[in-house]
C-alpha cells in the first residue's frame, strides 16, 4: 500500500516562486510515489483575523495556481481544511489530552506571544493541536517540512503516542519527509521571498511583469559600475538562474566575475529564462481559470473524498473514547 | 416568541435528590414559560479521563431520570452535546478570538491548575468556551445557573460581545436565570450532596434503598441521647423534611426542640415522607426503560432537532467568518 502524505498550506493567495520552487514542485513529485493529501488551511488563516474578505479570493487563486502548477486532483486529494468539519470535532476532543505545557513551550507560539501579548488568542496557544488533527484524521503516515516545522510535526507525534497511550492506538505516528529545498530569496536579496514582504514573483504573473520586477532585484551591492566584476556567490538573481538555467550557470558565473555581462543583461536573460519556464503554466492557469464552475467542483469533490476518511476516523476515535 | 433556555448538564448518571431539588425541579417548570433545550454535556465530561467506560451508561440513566423527572421530549429538545458536533466547530471558531488570559482568569481554572496541576490540559483551559459554543450555537437568550456559574456565564457573555464587534453581531447575550434553589446537603450533614462523596439518595432507589440511606444520615451532633432537646437549624434531615413534609415542619421542629421525637422517629417520617413523593418518578421510570428502543429514539430525535438550529447557526458564522 503506498503511503499517504498530508500538507497544509495557508491561503495566501496567488503563489510566488518561492512557494513553487519551496514546496508546490515537491507536492507535485510526491503525487507519483504516495497518497497524497492537499490542504488550504483556512481555518488556521483565522488565528489573525486581519483582511478576512480576502480570504475567498485568496484560496480560489491559491488552488488554481496549485492546479495550473500540476496538482491533479485524480491523483490526489485537494480541499479546503472547513469543508471537512471533522477537523474541528478531532481538534477538540485532542485538546482534551494535550497537555496545556507543551503548547506554551513552542517556539514559534512564544515568539508571537513576545511580539504581539495583546493578541494571544485561546486559538493561537492551540495551532499545534489543530494542525495535529489536520494530519491525523487522516491517519497521513508523512508530512513534507522544512526544517523550521519539526518542532510542530515534533509536538503532534507526541499528541498521538499520548492519544494511542492514554485512550487506544488509533494513530500512525506521522514521519517528517524534510524537503530540501533551498531557502528562496526574494528580490530584496536579504529575506526569503515572501509575499508580504512584496519581494516576490507571482507564478502567474505576466512576462512583462515579470520582467520589471526582475528590473529591481538587488544584486552584488559592491558592483556599482558596469565594468566592476561582480561576485555570483552573494548575488540573488545568480541564485534565481540556478533555479532556471541551470547549464548556463558556469558561463554566467564568469561573465559575471570578468565583467562581460552586466547586471542588466543578467536580469534580462533570467527574465526570459522563468518566463519560458512559466509559459506552460500560465496557459494552463489561464485555461482552468475559463472553465465556470471547475473549482467549485475541485474543492468539492476533494472535500467529500477527505470526509469520507475524516468520518471514518473520527468514528474511530468517538468509539474509543466511549462517546459511542 | 417564546425565550429560549438552554442548560448543559455533564453524564453523572443516575440523579439525586439534591439534583433534583436543585436543578431537574427548575428544568421541567421552564418547559411552560420557555422554549428549553436540555444537553447532556459528554465532551465535558472528557477533561477528566476517568471512568470513561461509563460515560455511556451514565448518559442513559441520567436521561432516564429526566424522562421520569418530567422533561418531556414534546416539549423540549433533551440530546446529548457530541451527538450535534457543530458545537466542537463553534469551539474552534470561538478560539481564534477568545483571549487566552480570560481563560487563565477563570477561578474553576485556577482552582483545578492547583490542585492537579500535572493534569492541566488545553481542553481544560478551553471549558469555558466550549460552555459557550453550547450556549449560543442555539442562540438561547437564558441560562439557568446557580450563583457558582456566574463567572463561566459572564465570560460567555464577554466572548459574545468580542464575537459581535469583531466579526458581527450574530449573538445574542445570554442572560443569567439565577435559580433560587437552596443548597442540599449531603446526609454527612455537612457537604453538598453529591455522588463522588456518597452521600446522596438517588432517585431512582427502592424504598428499602431509600430508607437506609437515610439511617445512615447525620443529624445534630449535640443530640447524644433520645433525651436530649435537638436543634432543627443545624440539622440535615430537618432541612429534607423541609422539600417534603413543609406543612408538618414547625411540628417536627417543636417536637424536636421538646425531645418528643427522636431521630430514628425524625428519619423514618422523612423516609416515608421521600418515598411517597417519589414513588409517580419510580412508577414512570420503570415503564420508560421498559420500553425498547425508546431512549435512544428520544436522543436521536433531540440531536436532529438540535442539529437543525445548530446547522443554521454555523451557516451564518461561516458565511461572517468569510469561511463561506
Amino acid at each position: 500500500m503506498k503511503g499517504r502524505v498530508f500538507s497544509g498550506a495557508r491561503p495566501t493567495g496567488k503563489q510566488h516562486i518561492g512557494n513553487y520552487l519551496g514546496a508546490i514542485q515537491n507536492y507535485v513529485k510526491l503525487q507519483d510515489e504516495y497518497e497524497c493529501i492537499y490542504c488550504i488551511v483556512d481555518i488556521h488563516a483565522l488565528t489573525t483575523l486581519e483582511d478576512l474578505d480576502q480570504l475567498q479570493p485568496n484560496i480560489r487563486e491559491m488552488m488554481l495556481d496549485w492546479l495550473a502548477a500540476g496538482l491533479d486532483p485524480e491523483k490526489s486529494i485537494l480541499f479546503v481544511q472547513s469543508h471537512v468539519p471533522e477537523v474541528t470535532e478531532l481538534h477538540t476532543l485532542l485538546s482534551m489530552i494535550t497537555p496545556l505545557g507543551w503548547l506554551l513551550r513552542v517556539p514559534t507560539f512564544k515568539e508571537k506571544a513576545r511580539q504581539q501579548p495583546e493578541n494571544v488568542n485561546y486559538g493561537l496557544v492551540g495551532y499545534p493541536v489543530l494542525q495535529t488533527a489536520d494530519i491525523i484524521l487522516y491517519k497521513a503516515n508523512m508530512v513534507p517540512v522544512g526544517e523550521d516545522q519539526l518542532p510542530h510535526l515534533e509536538l503532534a507525534r507526541e499528541i498521538v503516542r499520548r492519544f494511542n497511550n492514554l485512550i487506544a492506538p488509533v494513530f500512525p505516528e506521522p514521519q517528517a519527509k524534510l524537503t530540501t529545498a533551498p531557502m528562496i530569496r526574494g528580490l530584496d536579496g536579504q529575506n526569503k521571498m515572501s509575499k508580504s514582504l512584496d519581494n516576490h514573483i507571482e507564478l502567474a504573473a505576466t512576462p512583462k511583469e515579470t520582467e520589471k520586477r526582475i528590473k529591481t532585484a538587488f544584486t552584488d551591492p559592491q558592483r556599482k559600475f558596469r565594468t566592476d566584476p561582480g561576485r555570483p556567490e552573494v548575488c540573488n538573481v545568480y541564485d534565481l538562474h540556478g533555479f532556471y538555467d541551470s547549464e548556463k550557470l558556469e558561463e554566467i558565473s564568469q561573465q559575471c566575475r570578468a565583467a562581460t555581462i552586466g547586471c542588466v543583461d543578467c536580469k534580462k536573460m533570467l527574465s526570459k529564462e522563468i518566463n519560458n519556464a512559466m509559459e506552460p503554466f500560465r496557459e494552463r492557469r489561464a485555461e482552468i481559470a475559463m472553465r465556470s464552475g471547475y473549482l467549485e467542483e475541485v474543492m468539492a469533490d476533494g472535500a467529500e473524498r477527505a470526509g469520507v476518511i475524516a468520518k471514518e476516523t473520527i468514528r474511530e476515535v468517538k468509539e474509543k473514547m466511549c462517546l459511542l
